[in-house]
């Protein structure tokens, strides 16, 4: 028995899953409401560099299009941060190899399109907003973008693929009682910049790594794109904070108004970075200031046959680099679902919820985290020493202790939600070590190694 | 220089809102979804009483109306507990005369119509749907419910009355980037019951009191009304908790299924009151169970034009009897604040929101609290005395000491976010004088007061 899924949205969620389903004989039908990207150039300016790390590859590697996204990836082996001073260190993401790789947005999001259409089954329709989602009759409305005329699509399964701000969530937000929502919005903004090729074509930063300059209250970060070009993403609070504890409260979207402003804050604040960015000015002026929205939500299935997935059910904040991974891994615990229960949509849509709402919730609040971690902590030497200690423990007792980042980005066979809370107990240990007189000294001392195994047994 | 003003919604909040700015010569068009309550009969079986307290008589003074509403109000001057075993017990709310009063919603709304529309200046437009808020043109726009047909609304203020599911707020949901907004609801449900009166017309439990049958997970109300009748409500999760503390998870409306398990259930939980409710069976077969949400949402204000008041702002759950008067202690503050700016709404917009809201989060998570309160903590012992004792100090140091019940039902002058963190202070004081050792005995003694004299410095 061939079913049939209506999903709403072809972003990157939607296009996997898309493949994913078809791949099982599902006849497919895609509804985007945006124009085809591949055909119509977007306006830019708003996007952040994604970094695909396991879970997302393991999403890929599932219908077999790693090498084709391989070829639009570029491997980023630590954090590069550079400091007011114009002076630079790298630190390692991992252990020997492992790197988390840099994709543009639009690019991996038109090869997944590409490879969508390419299966049999999928359809995808562009233009097409979402207008309401019938329970009962299983139906989804659209109106076309540009004739205006309605449409339905009629199917047995329904997938809200369709982002941070989803149509089809609010659908479900306003016709379901006791649905529990919450979006919550960073006080920090964002704005895309950008570091050109050289004359030659070549990347002027070390294409190989994730580059940071962590301000305390803000921060910017660049990421390498495969034509040359570094994205740049500043991030910083929309308004003053007269309580920042780093003295920066005036560092602010809202005083940076005039064009002398803007230059004298880069300049002060990202001297090495100035030189490369000829086009600073104009696309400070030119580009928008974005917000940064978590969203949590609960039920994310409806009558077993409607399910939200990806943004859609659990937007979070950038700055773990797994918005994208999440997504793509729940396609992989629904496909695994679907396996499971062999097509039983009755027994995959609560499993699903129920098994992948904790891990959301989970990396929702990492993320938030994060940014704290990334914009403050990375040029705080105390932060640095620990996470020393940290890799110089895991290396000897790999068994007994994955750093909370590793867990996160390159062991998807470790939950979300566990690896918070393995690395709540790591912190709390490490709370201990750092208290320890003349850790500075000895970090990297037997005694240190003993005091940690004492505190794990 | 009139001013104009559209209020969507005419519930209790909108038609008091509208008598205040009519007073200050505003030209004010309401605008209700419903058809008029005072024409046609709405549909029952959802509604629990009110109990109207300290902040909201001082609404309803500030124009002039108290009067009018004592005559729909049956004081109640503290808890009536009804036990298992089918003793009683009487709580005093407070000390003296203070009481709250009892109103069925219908009256009252119907009652401030009545006013309203008595006030020159004020229109009351029935069956109105709100579909769209128009901030750069000050347009509302309206679907009639029974000729479709679409009008606009154009004034130099709006107000969001529209209640705990306002239109107006989803709006500005979905049109103001960074709208933090959050829905929770509690895992309890709603059925609304009846005592009706008995053959002679007359109150078949003492109508001057709040009847409560407090069971641990679960509880039953009872509110008396002019006619004679007792609203009762039973608060009762919706399904079974497993890992329920009083053992008691087997109950919900879930396992409710049959006639005879209601009353089984009834017989055994609330054996003095299933005398007195002939219709039960009928009522809770007839009328449905009801959702309790909490809504937490912000700003509240747009463009210093447009405002969100009442539970479109701040909808909070009903076990503090403070969702009425605090929506009426909205429209005190911004009388107040109309007064103190004159009329800039420059400056009355800004400072009602960042007021007010830190005062409907503190209620909203007071009223949260006071369900456990109410469910189970007014048949423990221990919570009895403790109540003694803080009632005791309390008459002995009144400057010292007002019971967080109190504070938040008869002291208007307090604001709720003070009252709460007084309640705090209090409570963890109460903690350390409840372990004391012997404090059954010692309750009312010298040495007891002592210590929370100099836990009080």
């Amino acid at each position: 028995m061939s079913k049939s899924v209506t999903i709403v949205g072809a972003g990157l969620v939607g296009s996997l899953l898309s493949i994913y389903l078809a791949r099982r004989g599902y006849k497919v039908n895609v509804y985007e409401r945006r124009p085809d990207m591949r055909k119509v150039k977007m306006s830019a300016g708003k996007s952040i560099n994604l970094a695909l790390s396991d879970r997302g590859w393991r999403g890929l590697e599932g219908v077999g299009i790693t090498d084709e996204i391989k070829k639009i990836a570029i491997p980023m082996y630590g954090r590069l941060i550079h400091h007011k001073d114009n002076t630079t260190a790298f630190q390692p993401y991992g252990k020997d190899n492992q790197a988390i790789y840099s994709v543009s947005r639009a690019e991996i999001n038109m090869k997944l399109m590409d490879l969508a259409e390419q299966k049999a089954g999928v359809k995808i329709h562009f233009d097409k907003r979402c207008t309401a989602i019938n329970k009962s009759t299983n139906e989804v409305s659209f109106e076309d973008n540009l004739s205006h005329a309605h449409e339905t699509a009629s199917s047995d399964l329904i997938f809200g693929a369709d982002g941070a701000f989803a149509a089809s969530r609010l659908n479900m937000q306003l016709h379901n009682d006791r649905f529990e929502y919450n979006q919550h919005y960073i006080d920090c903004g964002y704005k895309e910049l950008i570091i050109p090729p050289g004359k030659n074509g070549e990347f002027m930063l070390d294409k190989n790594a994730l580059h940071i300059w962590p301000r305390g209250s803000f921060m910017m970060i660049a990421l390498p794109n495969t034509d040359g070009n570094f994205t740049c993403t500043l991030f910083l609070p929309f308004e003053a904070r007269p309580d920042e504890p780093f003295g920066q409260g005036e560092k602010s979207f809202k005083n940076l108004q005039t064009k002398e402003a803007v230059q004298k804050f880069f300049e002060e604040e990202f001297p090495d970075a100035v030189p490369l960015m000829p086009t600073l000015i104009e696309d400070f002026t030119n580009n928008p200031v974005s917000s940064l929205v978590t969203v949590k939500c609960f039920p994310w299935t409806f009558d077993n046959k409607i399910a939200l997935i990806g943004d859609a059910a659990h937007a979070i904040v950038p700055f773990y680099g797994q918005g994208m991974n999440c997504g793509f891994e729940d396609c992989v615990v629904m496909e695994e679902l679907i396996e499971k229960h062999k097509e039983n949509w009755d027994k995959i849509m609560p499993e699903y919820q129920s098994l992948r709402k904790p891990d959301a919730d989970a990396i929702a609040d990492l993320a938030v985290a994060n940014f704290i971690e990334m914009r403050d902590k990375t040029a705080d030497p105390k932060f640095l020493l620990q996470k020393k200690i940290e890799a110089r423990f895991s290396q000897k007792y790999p068994d007994k202790w994955i750093p909370l980042y590793s867990m996160v980005t390159y062991s998807p066979q470790i939950r979300y939600s566990t690896a918070m809370k393995e690395g709540a107990k790591q912190q709390a240990i490490m709370d201990k070590v750092m208290d320890l007189p003349g850790i500075n000294e000895k970090w990297d001392s037997e005694e240190v190694e003993k005091i940690m195994l004492s505190m794990l047994s």
